[in-house]
């Protein structure tokens, strides 16, 4: 708090500032923040996020962009950070709604969401300038970027600062604090200079917020890789993830070094390394990448292959090498394969099936807990506070993560002098805080926000009931009945239909089925027997009860019962 | 191996032992392990396994006992290690396909066992017979069984050997090994005197075998919680497993030693805590425990409340205490709330939600990554080598664990001294493991060992394609079709019938229905025109067919068809 009343600013002006999440906040993915002042709009990334235990079948989770729909004509542009999905990934679904405005971010950035653009394509062509750090950007009268580096796990992240008249608001995107051999901290210059301006609001990943200390460097991964490298007498196997641009070059690097070719299997990896090597990021010798079908034209000690699936996903390269189903890659004694990669919250089992498989076959497996073999790329509690520290704004907005990551994260700005009053921690409603340099708060009103989720072609056509239907279903299945009527005497004609699927394996069950049919003509028959004309409403919700309650009484089970009354 | 070559052991004799894992390889959980010698058969463990992700809806799934009904006059008796439901979890389903063989226990694990059974009326009467550590049993002209005191989170966990002409068959159950503070292992005298005998065989668990070091000491957590207890203004509200019953009396001690009243929620650990004190293994003052409606008569640094639902689990006592539905018990400032319990797999997104919502109402927030207030059960890897080295068995089978965990358990064996023949890593396939004393080997057969899945009242009921269609209808619904067509002149009679679940929010999608109803006419009277008599099993299948495409290529969703043809 002492360091804050001591940094000199002059009185702020009377016009204010908003920051409206549009995701990202008591969530993990779909990153995107709205900033605005007065009639303009900025935009920072707009991402996607994955689904979840309670959205079966969804392919994504995308912001709300209804509010913005409407205010098309003051979006000034979009600040993208990186090149990660839940950064970039609603790009393609989004762009179109709010009046596909000009985009801002850094080349490689650029072409991997231009790479991404062509499968959609619908998708309206995109307006993408080219930014680096350093530069300066004047886009409205009131309003200025400017940008500065940043160290994530992929290469061209760069952090922004929109320059208000009422001071700098500043996000650095995911970020981490690289460290040299002594642990002091690296590339921190600009961060100082900025903090030597007047900064308004700083907003602040939380993703490790609840991580005590400094991160692993990616410099001691590397180290660690290169002598793992060096002692393996055979192959070595890498599995990781496609989104770690940075590390894959890097092991490129090592490979090359130690005389190694380099094969990458996986969709995603190549076409991230084709952009770099397009964009002169990483200028590898001619024949280092070497196509996996000829594995087995070079000696195992000349051999590093990059695979995609270290998370077990099923149809990876990875995977399928475990399961002894890739075409040209089995197992072999002497292979050391190295798992460089955390393990996502979620993926448990699939990663401990892709160990067990790996090991079954003999292989040397060497993965996060053994030795590090992997970092993360989002800074830890010194490193956040570090950025607090140096940035010195007025007011903190912690965003990237759930809640109690953020009130964590927030929790660290007041170690290091940021008042609590100075501090809004946003929540997942639409929330609309606002600022007019001396406060910080949130308002009444709040904007649309509830999820839009992808799922095919549709966007936002899947409600919530229809998920509730998909985890109804998978819990104990759908038991379907079409009972033909004879409208003249109200008696059931033949035998009813039954349909069942996920409720019980139903050629071993044909005593119940024969019991249900019974039931059901009863219960009709006693039904229209009293009625005319027959009310087919009650009838079927009748039914609907009856089967219910029959088929827990005799199973324990409640599957989704549904009828269809047919009258001829 | 050095020190094994020095055991001077008699020559072996020609019979032969066998142990057949029934589960809890390459697996966790459904711990259940026959040993067989000649005539004699000798049953450990009997548990559950909780469902997974590839089993929606399933309550259980439970060893098959296919081998052992064909055998049950062989049976001489189950020995149960303890009263964890991964160790009893399927004696109530299962002993009477087994011949309601004898069961040996301790006094806490029997009552425990028969608490359970009372939910099970149809179930047969048990016989269970206590023993204690020390005792030694004679169940047939060739076996004998001798049982020692374990270390685990529960009292009254058991360790037992079976005394066999080859040497004794040793089975610690789950345990780990205490240490005082300087370090020093504890109550390890009946190890190191069992260590003296001839051991043929060490059956040991994996599950923390990935795990190096030895265990945080259960005594560490003790002092931590008093430590917090001592320092905390206001309630304290603790959040851990039933299971853990050792802990819940510590908790109870330490309340009682502090002057707190302790309210327990929820119900398995009420009734743990009851049989506890009903065998005296436990003797509160009479008025430590006061029921939680009472919560609000004393204040607030007199009160400790034990909550089940530390994982998240939606209707237990922490989750309803978060969610603001619990009835008496209402989050207020300066409640220390510990979660005294480990993330399983899996349950990480809703113990992030736990967390968030106990934050959100500002209660602090004590766990495992901020202070030793949990320490696992499970032997560390210097804990497994430790009881190897005790042991010193000529043969090793680790179990209790996926592969990748009983694969490390057989390298950490080999690391003091157990040859690497002389270990057997069991596949979770029925394998049949012999040894005939010199050496150790899988027979060709194995017994039968696919999954007995418990849904509700059924055993075994459920199929792979009960649980496939589960999936499928998880994914993108259910789709359904029922068409009239009249017999005479196959056309189709008023509109097809259209019901759907989990694919589409039918409301907003009357164009894709109208266009499907369309289809449906088209293809059935297309196909019917030319045909006579009417193939209707033709006619169904090509519906199938030409609805699925026509939805796919509509919405990129692949919902279940499924088509009902009414002739009339």
């Amino acid at each position: 708090m002492k360091k804050f009343t001591k940094i000199k600013s002059p009185p702020m002006g009377h016009r204010k500032v908003r920051i409206i999440p549009l995701g990202g906040v008591e969530e993990i993915g779909r990153n995107m923040t709205i900033v605005e002042y007065e009639n303009d709009i900025v935009i920072i990334d707009a991402g996607l996020q994955f689904p979840e235990e309670e959205t079966p079948g969804i392919d994504y989770i995308i912001p709300n962009t209804k509010y913005l729909e409407t205010k098309k004509d003051r979006i000034r542009c979009i600040i993208i950070s990186h090149g990660h999905l839940d950064h970039v990934g609603a790009i393609p679904y989004l762009m179109n709604m709010i009046g596909n405005p000009l985009i801002y971010t850094t080349r490689l950035t650029k072409a991997m969401i231009l790479k991404r653009q062509e499968e959609f394509p619908h998708a309206p062509k995109l307006r993408i300038e080219e930014v680096k750090p350093g530069q300066k950007i004047k886009i409205s009268k009131n309003l200025r970027l400017k940008f500065f580096g940043i160290t994530h796990t992929i290469p061209d992240a760069i952090g922004s600062a929109i320059e208000t008249p009422l001071g700098n608001i500043i996000y650095p995107g995911d970020f981490k604090i690289e460290r040299d051999n002594k642990g002091n901290p690296l590339h921190i210059k600009q961060f100082v200079e900025l903090g030597k301006e007047k900064n308004l609001l700083l907003l602040m990943e939380s993703t490790n917020s609840e991580q005590a200390g400094f991160s692993i460097s990616e410099k001691t991964v590397q180290e660690n890789l290169e002598r793992i490298f060096k002692e393996a007498k055979g192959r070595i196997i890498i599995g990781t993830f496609a989104s770690l641009i940075e590390r894959i070059i890097e092991i490129s690097k090592i490979a090359e070094k130690l005389g190694r070719k380099v094969i990458i299997d996986g969709y995603s990896i190549k076409s991230n390394i084709e952009i770099s090597r397009e964009l002169g990021i990483f200028s590898p010798k001619k024949d280092l990448f070497v196509p996996v079908e000829s594995i087995d034209d070079y000696p195992s000690e000349k051999i590093v292959a990059v695979c995609t699936g270290a998370q077990g996903e099923e149809k990876a390269a990875m995977m399928r090498i475990a399961n002894r189903k890739h075409k040209h890659i089995k197992i072999r004694n002497g292979d050391t394969i190295i798992l460089s990669s955390s393990i996502i919250p979620g993926n448990e089992r699939s990663i401990q099936n892709l160990k067990d498989n790996l090991a079954r076959q003999g292989a040397k497996i060497i993965h996060y807990k053994v030795a590090d073999v992997h970092a993360s790329g989002h800074a830890y509690q010194e490193e956040l506070k570090l950025m607090v520290k140096m940035t010195r704004p007025r007011f903190f907005i912690p965003v990237h993560g759930y809640y109690f990551m953020l009130k964590t994260n927030s929790d660290l700005a007041q170690s290091v002098g940021v008042p609590a009053e100075n501090i809004a921690v946003p929540m997942n409603n639409g929330v609309i805080i606002e600022t007019d340099g001396k406060k910080i708060y949130p308002l009444k009103e709040t904007v649309p926000a509830n999820y839009v989720m992808v799922d095919g072609l549709g966007v936002g056509d899947v409600r919530e009931i229809v998920l509730r239907d998909r985890q109804m279903l998978a819990q104990d299945g759908i038991f379907v009945v079409i009972t033909v009527i004879d409208s003249q005497t109200g008696k059931v004609k033949n035998s009813p239909d039954i349909i069942s699927r996920g409720f019980i394996y139903l050629r071993e069950s044909q005593e119940l089925l024969h019991q249900t049919r019974q039931l059901i003509r009863r219960t009709v028959e006693e039904a229209t027997g009293k009625m005319h004309p027959i009310n087919m409403a009650y009838v079927k919700e009748l039914l609907v009860e009856k089967i219910g309650k029959f088929l827990f009484q005799k199973t324990k089970r409640r599957p989704m019962v549904l009828t269809v009354l047919i009258e001829v």
